[in-house]
């Protein structure tokens, strides 16, 4: 079963906003087992959203539609649902409920006519209860085919894709089973890593597809199987990462999940009772970022020096002078220093430190740009490694949060 | 003068990416006077991707291809783009020669056969040459239509975009004028909003069009003209803005740029010869790390103290236990002692320091869920002003950010 996502707004065309609603629903149908056919980006035109709905009922029996469901005049998608489906508006007594509810409870002013008439639905559709907003999703079967439209806010959309649009479809229809595994791999380029692979990747059955995605240092893997019987997709699966991973033993990291590397860090950690600070130069903050972005880093990280400058190094880590002029402020020592001052600093059981010159100048040392120095230390040891991470400022930031969070991890699975 | 965007990948058709590429190309387009028609993202299927080419071609004189450009057997762009121009795959020289400089510059392996492959290009494309990666963009062009090929890989394709393309684009055509206005509101939601400013919208003569963008506790307003009359746009535009200010008085927050909020405040900082400092609490570092990711920060910006934990709050910069034990950790107090401990540890003319609770958890404080203190300290003065920031935690520690920056930015501009 194919599915389409039509993401309606002229926001998204003028490149206003990034798109991240169509890569929410996108996952979320592939686990149940729907392919995404296509996903069209459309302006707030009515000719323009005809045009596309009718493309997408071509190709796709389930299709849909994100945006255009404020208040506002720019918004038209329900218009145009509804004269696609040749209906007409009605009132939903249980949207304006709703609306009511969040008036009082969050917005504490009296209802508008424009808000009233959010509650007008198509008199065909069902509703599919909004508890974010007061724009309803709706769903419209006609000819086999199902219209799903959602409202653009990506929070209320995705409350209804999870709680509402997903059990629906699963309650509606029978799907195929879809299974994806993403294998991780560093230090071995897109090319060279396929040809390495070239006869397992050959002898792949046709129902599996293999994707490589290259990005910051690293190339997933990305193996795709569809078909109905799920024992034996996930069987044959299962035998052919098998197959696969002797042949990249050397690069292999691990297997992507969902998660993020600092979010499983932070869980061994919690689960430990162990904890971490970092002091960081180039990488300025973004790994102390990374974990509080999460609930709970209180239980495990402690803090961060973000010693930018090189005064920042010896006034407050108390990296002594001495070193810096020996070395040079990008080094191994003066990494390694910097973990150990920032261990004691916020008497953690790990420290993270980074220096290096992410460009695009060469800073306080001589460092070509791309040269990063991390180090780890525990109470027990301090130890670091050198990379090159080449010459975009910004991936280099990233890359050498990856590999600090790699280091990390590798340490604290020593134990 | 349309275009349309064409972005190809299986991996962004089960969510495994999000799409970033497009908001940029269409930012830049727009920029030059361009609209961007639509937006499709397709699978790495010769049939799909030469139906979508088809399609772009009948709205739009430019089609821009971003992805399956790589060395690997899914990536077959390139191999769709000679078909549909009935050409064959010659070697480029000038990109082989590139591909050779990278891989000794950067790679230190030898070239493979696959990476050889990499410098075929259709005989009729003009090569846009990569100065990040193997894959060239292409160019090519028939009855007065261009498609210009890209890397999917994001810097490569923001580069070539930036350096070539648009160049290129602006030598070869000449387009219509084109100008956003985007205007920030604060604290009225987007219907009420829309009632108070209807017959002000009503009276928009027709080139000019009106959109509404709510997020994270703001509406956006944004106004879009097209005509090839630059000074008539213009004045227009002025005159409508000039209309609408008086009306919107009371929740105004200041024009949208392209440029961040920070990045500016780094260029006042660049021409003052002043420098800044922060001690960051529940935005976790990512203060610091937004300075960070601009080249040239190291100009005015000196570092961090990420103190998440109440202990280092005491330990190393230095508020008084007593403080902290009188006013509770989130506090005004508190957040003001830290931005002046900051200012004396890191020697800068600003800093700003934050606390508060993100959530989703009561933390060391017995502050609500969204309550943050955000100060800001010079060497004459230091005050702190208090956000309830809602109950959503990364929108929380966004929210603060932006209030910080804005907190900033007012005092600098002071002077």
């Amino acid at each position: 079963m194919q599915a389409e996502i039509i993401t309606i707004g002229d926001e998204i065309l003028i490149g206003q906003i990034v798109d991240t609603n169509s890569a929410y629903i996108s996952k979320a149908l592939n686990k149940i087992g729907v392919s995404v056919y296509q996903i069209t980006s459309v302006q707030d035109d009515i000719n323009h959203i005809t045009k596309s709905m009718k493309e997408a009922e071509e190709n796709a029996d389930i299709i849909i539609l994100t945006g255009g469901l404020g208040p506002t005049k720019d918004d038209i998608t329900k218009r145009t649902i509804c004269d696609y489906f040749g209906d007409s508006l009605v009132q939903s007594d249980a949207v304006l409920d709703n609306i009511k509810h969040i008036w009082k409870t969050y917005i504490n002013k009296s209802l508008s006519q424009v808000n009233i008439d959010q509650a007008l639905v198509p008199s065909q559709a069902k509703v599919l209860m909004n508890k974010y907003g007061s724009a309803p999703g709706m769903w419209l079967e006609r000819n086999g085919k199902v219209f799903i439209s959602l409202p653009g806010v990506p929070y209320e959309m995705k409350a209804l894709i999870d709680d509402t649009v997903i059990p629906k479809l699963r309650k509606t229809y029978k799907f195929p089973f879809i299974q994806h595994v993403t294998i991780l791999t560093y230090g071995l380029g897109e090319s060279l890593l396929a040809e390495r692979i070239e006869s397992w990747e050959d002898n792949l059955p046709d129902f599996i597809k293999l994707a490589y995605l290259p990005g910051l240092g690293r190339v997933r893997l990305r193996l795709s199987a569809k078909a109905n019987d799920k024992k034996m997709v996930e069987a044959e699966m299962e035998a052919q990462v098998k197959a696969l991973l002797p042949q990249i033993e050397d690069i292999f990291v691990g297997f992507e999940t969902d998660e993020s590397i600092e979010a499983v860090i932070g869980k061994h950690l919690t689960a430990l009772g162990k904890t971490v600070c970092t002091a960081e130069s180039c990488t300025g903050g973004k790994i102390a970022q990374s974990f509080t972005v999460h609930a709970g880093a209180s239980k495990y990280f402690k803090g961060s020096v973000v010693s930018y400058a090189t005064e920042a190094k010896i006034d407050i880590l108390k990296v002594p002078e001495a070193l810096i002029k020996e070395y040079s402020v990008v080094s191994g020592p003066v990494a390694e220093d910097m973990a150990k001052k920032a261990l004691k600093l916020f008497k953690t059981d790990y420290a993270i430190a980074t220096t290096g010159n992410a460009g695009p100048d060469k800073g306080d040392s001589n460092a070509e740009v791309g040269t990063v120095f991390i180090a780890i230390a525990t109470k027990e040891t301090v130890y670091s490694e050198k990379f090159e991470l080449g010459n975009h400022r910004t991936k280099v930031i990233m890359k050498a949060v990856n590999k600090a969070f790699e280091m990390l991890q590798k340490e604290i699975l020593k134990k």
